[in-house]
């Protein structure tokens, strides 16, 4: 069984050279996937032809396809206003080619708005999803730690934070090996009385339902290890990610210049640390981040993803479709008849 | 004209120990500073007697009191359940003082939510607020971020939100001498339409009014100096305080570990960046965190407070009195006619 994927080659800031480079690494490294490379045809054909890519084994070459598409939204407009004005764009484009069944994975590094716009306004929930969730997985002490939702609903309803606790367990499972995924809800404290009403009705169905739910959870436990999948809604969760992100950079930054002068050797023996501690926040070091939910698979990547980035999230989409995750959600949600 | 300032002697990981030797620090310091030390009165005693604190002048001396207060509430207690049960607590205690006109400002690093809990119960709001906040600020480039609201009020209207931008204004301005100190309102992006129908409105409110507002902003900005106020609800403010505290603890952490055993010269020399670096979350720097818009004043000191961090409180609650916030705080709501 081979698995085709549509790749938004116009999206991101490194696109498309960056982009269509790490998906025909990963068509090179998996037999099993059909590339479609979605942008403008030239450019694409360009860069297939540059240094890195042209000598591409004819078999792998059958395998990688190009759909021409004549527009690009850029990473600063504004989703909704480009989508509407911008029937042609490369990220609707590759978000129709999953709509008609003609691809079962679409990937994107570029507008993250106008992203989860096309993916939501184009491809169908599964059965019994009321809101799909975009989940973003960092390290966190010897595991992984799963979030969601980042930013696809920013008002969450606590039925929808209980399907997403659901998903995102399924997800984790599968694709991250976890046995039986801790799940921890959001909140400001660990007591059960703690926070909203839709968090204290959350907590209620999560701590009824057979899931791995280990109560409340704090901003910090993103990091420690305590769960593998933290749930909240698109608001917090997108603040959080922006946060770590930007603190993040901010102390390692200050970190390297203090030693660049006058410790350059010490700098260099802590380099692999402060790499890990950078990619901390680097979801494409886990393939990018899918929009649990809808009928096929939507990976958003960084805009600044290169080409691991991308060949990443080639192996995270070819795994999802191998492991039938989709299935195992819907089989799931239907069990907690939800 | 001399400033009364009430501490819970009994509240913080390191109490009475640090708590006192700290604010006897903030009193010799100050000459027209009047402490209450509220607590058990004879371990109070028993540290007023010990090494570090015995040799105070008696000008000083006649200047420190004790008020005993016979219960403490632990850190781990369910805040309100604590204050229905222990009505002789250190924190309740303070809070009554303050109430009955005998101290002009509290002082707690005991049980957080047991102290908001305290303050909003027992003192009054000023005239025309509407919800009392929790102002929390960090050093931002050059300058001073001060985040509002990080915990006492975790679903706020638009108004609130509006109110709590003018107070940590006038907080900024007096506290941290900022002219004309910029407001943004933390959401999820730029465009005036992001966000949920109260931070919309919002948004409104602080366009419309003469504050020096500078839009939407996203979590990382806290660190940026792009503003010098960040306006949030609560519940996201409480999660960004954890989540910068735990990120910040953990890569320090892991850098100090790399480089300490093949590289002690290197970590010795970089030590001054890595504490500025830690203290950016450590807002006892900046005084502990005051609850805007109560009748008085109420700092909550981080639980892990030590002598500096005291001291560092009583000097902000001194200036908080001398340059009269509260009554700019007044003035500045009714200017606006909220």
């Amino acid at each position: 069984m081979s698995v085709s994927i549509a790749v938004d080659a116009m999206g991101g800031d490194r696109a498309p050279g960056e982009i269509v480079r790490g998906a025909v690494l990963g068509a090179k490294e998996y037999s099993d996937v059909n590339l479609i490379l979605v942008g403008d045809q030239r450019l694409i054909e360009g860069e297939l032809c540059s240094s890195e890519t042209k000598n591409i084994a004819p078999e792998a070459k059958k395998r990688i396809g190009i759909h021409h598409a004549g527009e690009v939204i850029q990473m600063g407009e504004s989703p909704a206003l480009a989508l509407r004005k911008k029937k042609d764009a490369s990220i609707r484009r590759a978000a129709e080619l999953m709509a008609k069944g003609e691809a079962e994975c679409v990937i994107s590094a570029g507008n993250t708005g106008a992203a989860v716009a096309a993916f939501t306004l184009l491809l169908k929930p599964l059965p019994k999803v009321l809101r799909p969730g975009i989940a973003v997985s960092f390290p966190a002490g010897k595991s992984v730690c799963t979030v969601i939702d980042v930013g696809a609903n920013i008002q969450c309803k606590p039925i929808h934070l209980f399907q997403y606790a659901i998903m995102a367990s399924v997800f984790s499972h599968y694709i991250f090996g976890v046995e039986n995924p801790k799940v921890g809800l959001l909140n400001i404290g660990a007591e059960v009385a703690k926070g909203t009403e839709v968090l204290k009705q959350a907590h209620e169905l999560l701590s009824r339902s057979n899931l791995n739910f280990v109560g409340n959870v704090e901003g910090n436990d993103i990091h420690t290890g305590n769960c593998n999948v933290i749930v909240c809604d698109g608001f917090v969760g997108n603040v959080m990610l922006k946060l770590s992100e930007g603190l993040s950079f901010h102390i390692l930054d200050t970190i390297e210049k203090a030693l660049e002068a006058e410790h350059p050797e010490a700098l260099e023996d802590i380099r692999a640390e402060l790499d890990i501690l950078r990619r901390r926040n680097d979801y494409s070091e886990y393939g990018g981040a899918p929009l649990l939910g809808v009928d096929g698979l939507a990976i958003i990547c960084h805009g600044s993803s290169d080409r691991r980035a991308m060949r990443n999230a080639v192996r995270v989409a070819r795994e999802f479709s191998k492991f039938q995750v989709n299935k195992h959600i819907v089989a799931e949600l239907a069990s907690f008849d939800t």
